[in-house]
């Protein structure tokens, strides 16, 4: 498998085509963005460890009966993955109030939620990731009804299966970011990344974050906090 | 039923006790306000619009079956509501592309829907008004997920009723927002004002706006627009 023409530059991530047309080629980069797009650095390491942790996040929830769109890690930097039409919504699950959430509603961080909640972001830069109803997405025609469903209820398993897998290691996950894509039949499959890039994850014990927020809100080195996350999974997995 | 003392003061009302406590007494007021009262003006005459447009149409709706909680016109600013306690939410239903759904989604103003769309608002000035989802809802306990069905089945219901009373008079209901409040029982009742504060009610033949748009973008005279509406509603009711 070689390496071809790049199809898309992202935030944190290249994406090539390959001479097979149903695998693609991932390169993830050390860049690092929030308030989409308004902060930004390059950090170095951050991208063999978000290579990394997906790898090992996306083995372990096919393990558990998820699937995904990844195939395999390839070096520090690159994996393969199933080639997908990217579904223009991020869907996040949400086990404990944090921040957009608790800017919305006017509610504390940290509020544990009784039951987890699942939200649709539309994704668009130009109109800065809004929230959207179901009814925003048939209108947009981005998802039909059945396919928020199904989404939603995708997100919810793969919400309790990453919530337990983290318990295991001593870390809360808060919250987390998800995307999906139809492959060539249109059936939907999980995509994207899943690293603390997408997800906020708090030490279970002292709640030091070890995710994004880290660089968003300046509470401390990224590639420090990347690492702990890391070496726990690596441990579980070993 | 005499006035007694004020329970509240709005941004277009002012609601007072009556020795009655099942019935409230509501004045309405000339103030006009928009962007969350970032805009602000005093019109002449929009109190006794609003009380006698919203009179009209509260009874035209309980005539189709939509019972509300207005009980009679008192004098040109004033009429009796039944008590009840309001749901927090602003319940939007939506026709034609316009306002706040144009902005969050990048769609164009003006553009028919192929089925009306319903959002749910969070009333809370502090927060803006948030757009919320049923889990929102449910997480900040303002409504169960049943009574949001129930919300949006009246709703849905309210609109057609609306839509087809307005085309009657050459009127489209591109958008409005309704409130419901729970009487004694907790049952569920549409309370509020439906006005042209609440709706956006363009001339069919021209597109001319007759609503608070009038106001809020600076379109003409707004109590010209509300006195274009009030005259064809009186025409039908007469």
């Amino acid at each position: 498998m070689t390496r071809q023409e790049m199809l898309y530059e992202g935030k944190a991530k290249r994406l090539y085509r390959t001479e097979d047309e149903q695998v693609l080629w991932v390169e993830y980069k050390n860049d690092a963005t929030a308030f989409n797009g308004k902060k930004k650095a390059s950090l170095d390491g951050k991208a063999e460890l978000n290579n990394e942790i997906t790898s090992l996040i996306f083995t372990v929830l096919e393990e558990r009966g998820i699937p995904s769109h990844f195939i395999k890690r390839l070096s520090a930097t690159e994996q393969l993955v199933k080639a997908v039409t990217i579904v223009p919504l991020e869907v996040v699950m949400r086990n404990v109030v944090a921040g957009s959430l608790a800017r919305r509603l006017g509610l504390e961080e940290g509020t544990p939620l009784k039951e987890p909640i699942i939200e649709f972001y539309y994704k668009n830069d130009t109109l800065d990731d809004p929230l959207v109803t179901e009814d925003h997405i048939a209108l947009l025609d981005v998802a039909t009804r059945e396919e928020c469903q199904q989404l939603r209820t995708m997100a919810l398993h793969i919400n309790e299966v990453l919530k337990a897998l983290f318990a295991e290691l001593g870390v809360d996950l808060i919250d987390g970011k998800v995307e999906f894509g139809r492959d060539a039949d249109g059936s939907l499959l999980l995509a994207d990344e899943i690293s603390p890039d997408t997800c906020r994850l708090w030490d279970h014990a002292t709640g030091e974050r070890l995710d994004k927020d880290l660089f968003r809100r300046d509470l401390g080195n990224l590639q420090a906090g990347y690492q702990n996350i890391l070496s726990r999974l690596r441990g579980a997995h070993a």
